[in-house]
């Protein structure tokens, strides 16, 4: 048997790819798959015109949730009254003035998109491209094209922690795939070919109810979330999944104890497929709002920014029931 | 005869006022418009599936198109495939290496939504609040509590430039009142009550054909766009615009010859009547399909960041036809 | 008798002052007294040539320590070799390559120098200055006149931790004016009229030592130093000491028991006297190399950058024993 | 004959080298000359005590003067009166209140030190390190190493555009070996064996004369300064010349005609002998009492920040007459 961690190389050996399906140059991976079809698709799920927007407050007092290697956003000023109040700025002709702010962050350091270049393993990108191709900003599979492309579809929400019966899955608690259709059909919202899909485990309240120690319990970054295993993997593969959200930073069980590594559903979906992954979504107030209703299903549109060569992007995803 | 520039106090003085129409706490002005009916119509409004995306290239080698006393964005690196081939940084178990990047900018130097206490005159913000609630970031109307309602609602794009019959519109040069109801009729897309306006005019092609002189020429600050006229402003009123976003950074002609007012629109429509703004929006390859397909009208979702107490935000806004 | 805390402008209200002294300009207060004459004194103090340098490692992986409200500073590349093994750069004619980097800081948030607009109470800036001409950017009493005159002359390092016979002081431990006198006498360096002073408390290596932990013990921001008495600012107006600089983040003692205010010498020499702050200085190799050859005294250059409007700024000061 | 570009691997093949002279770890060059003997010499060159500081004004409205790749630095408020006078702030105890605020820069965007890592060709930095050791920040050769040690020792300032008889260099002009000796000789300031080198060309002056056009005329980077020769750079290895500090941008002329290179100094000297450039330093007013008081050797303290990684540091040079 190999010894722990067993390397991604071997782990993912048999593990299915999207690898030159959408052609050499392709950098959008799985959202490919989000056609004009897919689009209406989206757009038919839409009953009552009820929008959410997915996005957690950025550069708040107290600190933001985040991975730990990551620094808070500084959000400064740049302009306001102050400046006017005492002559540093003089109004526009008419007499407008006007108040303008500059902010530092990791563009993954709020609710956020990944690229398909920000994960590797080895020296090889999503599609086979160079990982140097890395350094100093990503010449290939940033998140440019994901935002050219913009992720518009029809999404379904998987509510794991109500089919757990609590308020938050505990630190480390695994959603495997029977987990997943179960909770589609408990929910009467069977997950449909090409749908994004979104889980809500509860855990990122915590951070807002309980501060960094919610989220970070002892200081360990060991979050709950959907679990690797070759099945769950496969299953991606054959509904053709265009993109993960969770409420967690990094949008899945963190530790996978079997094969000792970490966040391997990074490799085998994001990396491995081209699923699009959407981390921090805020998704307390649309699971309270869909076991209101019942409807677990919704057209969905998230948009990050254009940067170039960026290795993520903030976003506000929103949802339209 | 009033001398020149007349203050906005007076010019202004018999103009429109959303103040208190929303309530004393309101925050987001015109967007209480975009009701769960108008995001219906919005969904009525799609036909094909088809998607654009509105954001300009950010953080692009050669610089972006913004207000010149804004700094162009800095985006570096915190992680790349560089940090693992010399050792700086460590592979996780299994071996996944990452990328990760940092950005600082204004947070309306690229394609961007102005918060409604962005701009004001005198002492007194959108819905009355004091201006000094600006200092140190917004208390006050600040771009959260429109990021978290979302931009959502039926759009229509009035193609000044090809009405005018030309690539883009010239320096200063207006459109008036008269000339937007024409446009919208020409294309045979009236505007309807609570839509969401885009005005093409061509201008911010002009940053990407012939850089910075492109925009700035001769270093002055002189956009073409819609000009202020007592009659535009009682018409925003009556059709209870929600939103305006238009191909230039200030979405309206800069200067007002007759008043020897700087963009009064911000005046007379963002702040007295709580339109938001969105400026810098790429319109150009959505202008091009509109004329291919004479669908000009589309559902609009716009997303700015929940930046706390943020004069406004970074946006990536998506248009579904 | 007063409730605590007690306000500064009762605490201090016969403390001496230096306003109006310098003339109704100054903004450099006591480094007023730093005259040509003073530099020759410091640059007699010299020895044998000893260098030291004061600032601590700045954007140390693992963070540096400053003062909890403010970031840990940013550091990332703008350009590196990785850029050039992947084509993103290309080298100068002739064949240079080059790194560059980037950095976000709080400008007092590593080795640094306090403006002497940096702290005020009520609406008064040192030399009676509006604190208003604070807002966007300091008009007055900014770290640039502070940067432009230098900090050059003779300085006395008191080894507060030797005396107590202990590597550092504890969390919140008072050093007297006595203690002070005291200190310089066992030493056998008397303090001269102008002398710069530096205090060695042992504080700073507990970051090194144990991190947060050991500067920040059970999350409380709690420093040892030296402590608030109307002699100790009697004998500092008397004395006319230019500047202080200890090893610790704020350069005295946190909480002052007897009134309940917290930081007084920051208004009481600082914002009285105009005495200049120097703060986290690397003052452990200066101090055993003191003890080994007894000279305890020696030229200090401190020399913060021209930050225009700046309330402080980083430094890396110099002794020349 | 070569075709231009000569590249430096030929150009420079017979120029003298200092790798390997300290040691294998060495990653401060020439500055092992400046030991505590040279420190002394520096302090018996004291004559008034006149101090000048050589920093530059940094994040002045209206732009810093700075290499073109890299942006100005953007310094904004997270703290000031504004803050406290509409409640987003409270005072401390005692009723202290504060302004603080945070830098964006390049670290070398002002006055400044290069590293030993911040240039080289081929793969190899100073003393044969692999120049992929500076891929996410300099693992050898970066500034902290120099800043530990600090710049201290005797200083001669080359009043070059006094000698030309100009009040700056022209665009592109030479300064050769013959008209250093000749400018030494000419201000009865004979150049000693391990002197730090000031060279006054008066160029950065037409900054705050001019503007940008003052220091790129037509756009172009093309300073005057010290240019190449294999004589020239005999010279400074056999006087084992620790350090080279000028009021240009670049310390050294542009353009090599004869080989076609760009900065070849930048090889010949800071990579190949290790000699510490210094940069944008403020040279006028020095240059001014120099005139006047016939002193053209002073102390000289360059002590830039200890940037962890660091491929330079800003820095407020102090000279002491």
């Amino acid at each position: 048997m190999a010894t722990k961690p067993i390397p991604f190389a071997e782990l993912l050996k048999s593990a299915p790819k999207n690898w030159g399906r959408f052609g050499p140059d392709d950098e959008i991976g799985a959202l490919n798959f989000l056609t004009k079809e897919e689009v209406l698709r989206g757009i038919r799920s839409v009953k009552s015109g009820k929008v959410f927007t997915l996005g957690v407050p950025l550069a708040r007092p107290g600190g933001d949730p985040l991975y730990p290697s990551r620094s808070q956003p500084i959000r400064t000023m740049a302009m306001d009254k102050g400046f006017y109040l005492n002559g540093t700025a003089t109004p526009f002709p008419g007499g407008m003035e006007y108040a303008d702010d500059v902010i530092t962050m990791f563009l993954q350091g709020t609710t956020q998109y990944d690229a398909l270049g920000h994960v590797w393993h080895g020296d090889t990108l999503y599609n086979g491209y160079d990982a140097k191709t890395t350094m100093g900003g990503l010449q290939k599979c940033s998140i440019e094209p994901i935002a050219n492309h913009g992720v518009v579809g029809r999404a379904v929400l998987l509510d794991a922690a109500r089919y757990r019966g609590k308020a938050n899955l505990d630190a480390g608690e695994r959603i495997t795939l029977d987990d997943m259709l179960e909770i589609a059909k408990q929910q009467n919202s069977p997950i449909e070919k090409h749908d994004i899909i979104l889980i809500h485990t509860g855990w990122l309240k915590r951070f807002y109810d309980k501060g960094f120690e919610g989220i970070f319990p002892g200081g360990a970054f060991n979050e709950p979330g959907l679990g690797y295993s070759p099945e769950l993997v496969k299953w991606f593969h054959e509904m053709e999944i265009p993109s993960l959200g969770t409420d967690t930073i990094a949008s899945e069980q963190t530790s996978h104890e079997e094969s000792g590594t970490m966040i391997p559903l990074h490799m085998a979906l994001l990396h491995y497929q081209g699923v699009i992954f959407n981390e921090i979504d805020w998704l307390h107030d649309l699971a309270e709002d869909c076991a209101k209703d019942s409807q677990y299903t919704f057209l969905f549109v998230g948009s990050p920014l254009k940067v170039v060569g960026g290795a993520g992007s903030p976003v506000n995803p929103v949802v339209i029931k």
